[in-house]
Formats: C-alpha cells, sequence, structure tokens
C-alpha cells in the first residue's frame, strides 16, 4: 500500500515551515513524572505561532502552492486554531486568506482569527451550509481549500513537530497525541515511523466524542457525533487522506473521560505553569486512566501539547469541586 | 560604606544552591516585543522550584547553616511563597521547617505551603502576634529564623536568578524586578552591579503600596501602608540589610497601577501561553505606563517573572471589562 503523504514529505515540510514557525521547547516535569512512573517529554506547541501546531499545517500547505496557486489565495473552514494558521501563513506570503466561520462562532474565537487579518465570511452553522459557501467562496475567487486535517501538504506540516521531539529525545518508548480530524496524529504517525521506528505511537480522544477510536476499531471511518466535549477542538472525523497513515503507523487509539480531562488541564498549569487548552490535556489524562494507566511505567514518553488557546473568561475547573 | 552580602556572596549562593534549585528559562516574545518597542528578556521564575524564586534565597540560607544550626531546624513567618521555599528547603536537608502563619491564611495558601510538611503553628492576623508567635518558636525549639527579605543569605540566593539572566544574556541595558520586601530586589542589584556594571537595575512597585519607592525616594524606610494590591506578595515592607545595598545599585524605582497589573498578567498568560503571578506582572506593567513607557524603547530589557503560583479559581481580571 502506498501511503501519500510519506515521510519523505514530512522532512520536506520542515525544510519548508522552518522560517516562519518556532522550534518548539521539549519540557520536563519532575512532579509529573513521580506521579505518573514515566518519564515524559512535552513538545510544548502551545508555544508555537498563532498558538498551537496548526501553524506547521497552514504553513506547508501555503508555501507549498505555486506562485499561479498563490495568487489566487487559500480558504478554509474552521473557526479555530486552524483558520488562524491559515491566515497567519497567507500573510506571511502576502496573498489573501478567506475563513468562512460559523455564525454562532463565539466572539473570542472570531476575534482570535481576526487579529490575523483575513477575509471572514459567516455562513450557517450546519456542515452543510459551510461547506456550501466554502464552495462559493472557492468558485467565485480561485483559491485553494486547505483541509483542517484531511489534506496531505497539512498532514505533513504537523509531522514536523513529532520530528522535532524524537531527534531531540531519542530511544521514545512511546508518543503520545491527540487525535480529533486526524491531521496531527497522521503526521506524528508518518514522522515516527520513519525517524524513530521502534517507537510506539498511541492516539488519545475525548471518550464523548469517540468517533477515531471507533474508526480505528472497526476499519471504517465513522461520521462525528454530535456531542459535547471540553477538547471541543476534538469535534472532527477521520477522513480518507489521513485514515490509512493511521491505521498503517498508529499503535492504538484510547479514550478519556472529560472530568479526567479537565483534571490533566489543570495539572499542568499548576505544575508545569504553562497555559494548554483542553486538547493538549487529552494525552496526559490517559496516564491517569484504564486502559492506560500503569502501563506506560517505566517507559520514556513523549506527548505532543498541541496549543494553548484558551477562553481566560471561562476555565473548564471553574464552579466545580475538584474530584 | 561596606555592603553585606556583597556580590561574591550571590557567586557562593550560585554554588551552593545548584544542586537543589532549577536553573529557569530565559524566555522571549516576538508580540511582546513589538508591543514595548524593547527587545525582551524574561528570566522564568515561575518555572522554579515551589514555583516562585523564593527557593534560590531559602535554599541559600538552609544550606548555609552549620550542621549545629541546622539539627535545631528552620523557622519563618510567611503565608506565601517563601514559607513554601523554607519547607522545600528544610525538606531537602532532611531539618525540621516551622511555618507561622496568620490565622486569617487563605485556605490555598495554606495548602499550598503544607505539601512540603512543614509544622505550621497559626497565629493573630496582626504582625505583632505573628512577630511574638514566632519569637515563642524560636525560643522553644532554637530554630533558626530565616526572614523573608531581609537576610543576608536569602539576598544573596534570591540575586542567582539575575546573574543567570546576565550571564546568559550579555550587554542588557536594564534588569526590571518587582520590589516587595526588598530580598529579590537587592540580590539581583548586587549581581548585576557585579557581574554587568553597565546594566541600570529598574525595580517596580505597584504604587497601591508604594512605601519601596517612597523610601528610596526619600533615603529612609516607610512601614508598610495598609492597602490591598492584586501583587499580594508585594505588600510587604523594606529592612535595613537590604535598604543600603538597594539605595546604593538600583537606579530607579517606579511605580504602576492596579489596572495595568491585570493588563501585563493577562497579556502574558495570553501571549506566552505561561502562567505568572501578579507579582511577576508588575515589571512589565512598567513598560506600558508612565513614568518608564517608551523610555526603554530600543533597548535590550530583562525582567524577573518571579513566579506562578496562582489560585486557578480566582483571576483577577474576571468580573472586569477589559480595557
Amino acid at each position: 500500500m502506498t501511503i501519500v503523504p510519506a515521510y519523505e514529505e514530512v522532512l520536506r515540510a520542515a525544510e519548508r515551515i522552518r522560517p516562519h514557525v518556532n522550534r518548539t521547547p521539549v519540557l520536563t516535569s519532575r512532579t509529573l513524572n513521580r506521579m505518573t512512573g514515566c518519564s515524559l517529554f512535552f513538545k510544548a506547541e502551545n508555544f508555537q505561532k498563532v498558538g498551537a501546531f496548526k501553524a506547521r499545517g497552514a504553513c506547508n500547505a501555503v508555501f507549498s502552492l505555486t506562485e499561479d496557486e498563490a495568487r489566487h489565495g487559500v480558504a478554509t473552514h474552521s473557526s479555530g486554531n486552524h483558520a488562524a494558521a491559515v491566515a497567519y501563513a497567507a500573510g506571511l506570503r502576502g496573498i489573501p486568506a478567506i475563513v468562512v466561520m460559523p455564525d454562532d462562532a463565539p466572539p473570542v474565537k472570531r476575534a482570535a482569527v481576526e487579529g490575523y487579518g483575513p477575509r471572514i465570511v459567516t455562513s450557517g452553522s450546519h456542515p452543510l451550509d459551510r461547506e456550501r459557501m466554502l464552495e462559493e467562496v472557492v468558485a467565485e475567487t480561485g483559491a485553494t481549500f486547505i483541509h483542517p486535517s484531511n489534506d496531505p501538504r497539512v498532514i505533513a506540516g504537523q509531522g514536523t513537530a513529532a520530528l522535532e521531539l524524537v531527534e531531540e529525545v531519542p530511544d521514545l518508548d512511546v508518543v503520545m497525541a491527540p487525535v480529533g480530524g486526524g491531521g496531527l496524529l497522521a503526521g506524528t504517525a508518518l514522522a515516527v515511523a520513519g525517524r524513530s521506528p521502534g517507537t510506539r505511537v498511541i492516539a488519545v480522544e475525548p471518550e464523548a466524542v469517540d468517533d477515531a477510536y471507533r474508526s480505528f476499531r472497526d476499519g471504517r471511518i465513522y461520521p462525528p457525533t454530535n456531542a459535547e466535549t471540553v477538547a471541543d477542538g476534538l469535534r472532527t472525523f477521520l477522513g480518507d487522506v489521513n485514515f490509512p497513515i493511521i491505521r498503517e503507523y498508529v499503535a492504538e487509539i484510547v479514550t478519556v473521560s472529560e472530568g479526567g480531562i479537565v483534571e490533566a488541564m489543570r495539572l499542568v498549569w499548576e505544575r508545569m505553569k504553562i497555559i494548554i487548552e483542553p486538547s493538549s490535556a487529552v494525552p496526559v489524562a490517559a496516564l491517569f486512566e484504564e486502559p492506560l494507566a500503569g502501563r506506560c511505567r517505566g517507559l520514556r514518553v513523549g506527548i505532543t501539547l498541541s496549543g494553548g488557546n484558551v477562553d481566560l473568561e471561562r476555565l473548564p475547573w471553574m464552579g466545580q469541586t475538584r474530584s
């Protein structure tokens, strides 16, 4: 089976985006090591441009365009980090960016994207409204659509985070990443398989939106559930480009509870003094819950902290009593 | 005039505490550089042991004790980072620590100190009650009192943060630190004067509790005001050990507004994705307010981010509208 993109695409992406993204640090925490029994290495993509790993994929896609393609700009649908990342990358290249955003997007998210200067087009909140609006925009402008997760250029770009991690920390037993749309996970899997083939890739998903878990188990892509999760960036589903990569190179997908995600997020804030968004806490939570809790004891575990964009007015533990 | 401690004490402190504290990173932020017009270098003591620079002074004090002194333990009064730091250092040396804490200390602060395992003795909330209780404890146990800020060993220890900063980032035009009790500031001043004498040290204080500002201006130590400030760690006053050092080596003390502190704290959280406590935001705020705003444009400015211990249930910007 031919996997597209291949590991070599991750290497090329790393070269291509180097001038435009941060080489983020790898952090450690003796407290979290003690609590989990692991040696943990956190790839801190919360310190990435636009506050999330999404800058990598967006930059790789935007800087992969030919001059002719680029002239017509880029378009995407997203109300979150990917929209900001596409706008950021387009700004660097000096080309137009159009973001289709549902009319019920939270003002704080909309404002974050607006800061990067794209043209924002509002659609109805139903996914089909969004798709239709995007098609119109593309037909009208000739812009190139950059899908948040099911695009080979995006996948290769996201893979550069794990590539840096396994280059910097050799002999990892496990690399963990959250899974939502599958772009980060597929890129991670490609990078690890190519650069550190002895390392197992384990993906973690909120059990409330466990479509990737079930898709992986059953070998077919399930549509997204309509459920809510605190890790709202993971409420998306796998695609036909990233799913074959995930099936080939990912060892396991596990799920975590909502309460576990919130506890893990708070733990990282309190003990590591860094701001991570709920999606980043998803793999951390897995170290404390079945089926993974204890199984990683004594292992060297890399974890991608995917981003740090949080509404600082409303933190998920507020109004709750701690477990 | 002989300054006690001298720069050499900071160097000795650095050797003494090296096994026990983190060499914290120096962070940069292109966003904050753009906003301020400076080249900023943040010494991230929020990543220090116990979450604050206080670990440095406490470790230097505890590991300076003779075996005979150490056997009787150490004592302090504090409901904050210094208490945790003394307990942490005592735990490392395996000696008793006693913390006198007012009966109205917030439960979250008390819990944070308890985590390091000292004996906690409760006193009335008036400073005189606290002093009397501490004297009783010392008389009864023979423990060595470690003052939070007016102790030569503590001052020398705190100075190691700035020492690392100026070693790592040469040619700084300015180093900024918050001032409360004066321990960090005096240590910073000694380290910078000794290692980087061309660098100006500028201290920043909340204007609501501007006793250090007035003391520096008038050449005499004023007692603390009773006012509130969001940077509650700075509600203390200078002492006879640190004041001569501050007068000799600090170029300037400026004050900042409460609103400015909150805005600066939020700015660092949002843009740098790190958790800092309000006291850490005090020097950052000064870059945006008179009399300093604009004056540092084009300069290389080091800033000590003093700590990251925050009650995550109650953030100071909540319930406010943003300016």
